[in-house]
């Protein structure tokens, strides 16, 4: 049996982005059957959760009978590809150290740069701050994604013939910078990133979450809660 | 035949923390000889080696006779280690996953909590918006500091008995929080991270680069052409 840990409730703004939804969409991919443990803010604070689970007190967690719990959205997905042999190539190959690359470099070299656009559009009160750190953080995600989108050379995936945990996890973090209207300017992008979306596991990841989310999300909820809860 | 793409310079007080140091460190570990290739902002800046090498005009890149370039310092680690089938687990193991999700939560959850204390120290030219984001940052990383050295736990290792790829990379990255002496208030974390940085083959890592950094410095180096050729 395996067990995702998912958003009880989020802003509307938010459903179908909530990083459970990388857990949902490669468990859905290998065709692993899982069931999702939904959680809210409370109890990703409390010392049970942070202590068994998730030291930092994010989402989402994949448990599974016999093995320790493993947190961090990009590590669920290298593992459970990994241990299905299937989306990142064999152990030692070119393809499987390409796909390590560009998982890495979504999460480290595109994620937070596109957080930082997200961090002033969405949590940030202080109007005269915002103002003077918009320009700056917007520029080096369009410059960033401008890269991402030359490196991808019109290719349809970005490692090899098929689709890969590359894909996955690119086109997940790309969700940020397509609400963030960043993509506007790069249409060929934007239309790679919405065929991989397209895929039947990611619509059904997707879907699932928006649905749960939409079931459990209070009218008041506020974005700077979600900043604390958004998590890994 | 290996070869490393390194930083030529950079200001007195990133040597060491460039992020070559992670590709050399962990070819120390496993024991493959490699040469260095020294880039300067310019050749990072180039269609060529953004064409043929880095995307994002980062740096490393590690390249071997016969594969592909790989890129992302974290991608290079987890590649070498795997290859060379040491401290990173088995494939499919418990401790394979649980060292993919220390390097991914040093990547993807710590770095750039860190990174925006760096920011504000080293890159912010506007003393009004330094002065508003430095408290926000700063109480971000020293929390997020703290739950890692909670996770930890007093173990000497983050991931079974013995170094794994886990604490090269949060020993690598924590560095960014020593020099900004967010350790200070966690002496066992502190040192933790003195106990791993001490190991030889990051000691030769650290100390090769500072020697080339100190030979290519130029005396009037600015911190913001870092900011821009630091890289993944």
């Amino acid at each position: 049996m395996i067990i995702v840990t998912a958003m009880k409730w989020a802003p509307p703004f938010a459903a179908g982005q909530v990083r459970d939804h990388r857990a949902r969409w490669i468990l859905n991919e290998v065709g692993w059957p899982y069931e999702v443990r939904l959680v809210d803010a409370p109890t990703m604070k409390s010392a049970e959760y942070c202590g068994a689970l998730q030291p930092f007190g994010q989402l989402p967690v994949l448990q599974e009978d016999g093995r320790p719990p493993v947190f961090e959205s990009g590590a669920i997905v290298l593992d459970v590809a990994m241990r299905a042999g299937r989306f990142i190539g064999a152990e030692g190959t070119p393809e499987r150290a390409a796909a390590l690359q560009w998982v890495i470099a979504g999460l480290n070299s595109l994620e937070p740069v596109l957080f930082n656009v997200a961090e002033v559009e969405y949590f940030m009160d202080d109007e005269e701050v915002k103002t003077a750190r918009r320009p700056v953080v917007v520029r080096q995600a369009k410059e960033r994604l401008s890269m991402l989108e030359h490196a991808r050379a019109g290719r349809d995936w970005f490692v090899g013939d098929g689709f890969t945990v590359a894909d996955l996890m690119l086109a997940s973090i790309l969700k940020i910078a397509d609400r963030l209207s960043l993509l506007d300017e790069l249409p060929a992008l934007a239309a790679w990133h919405r065929s991989i979306l397209a895929r039947p596991a990611h619509v059904r990841a997707e879907e699932d979450q928006k649905a749960e989310i939409a079931r459990h999300t209070p009218a008041d909820m506020r974005y700077s809660e979600l900043a604390q809860q958004e998590g890994a």
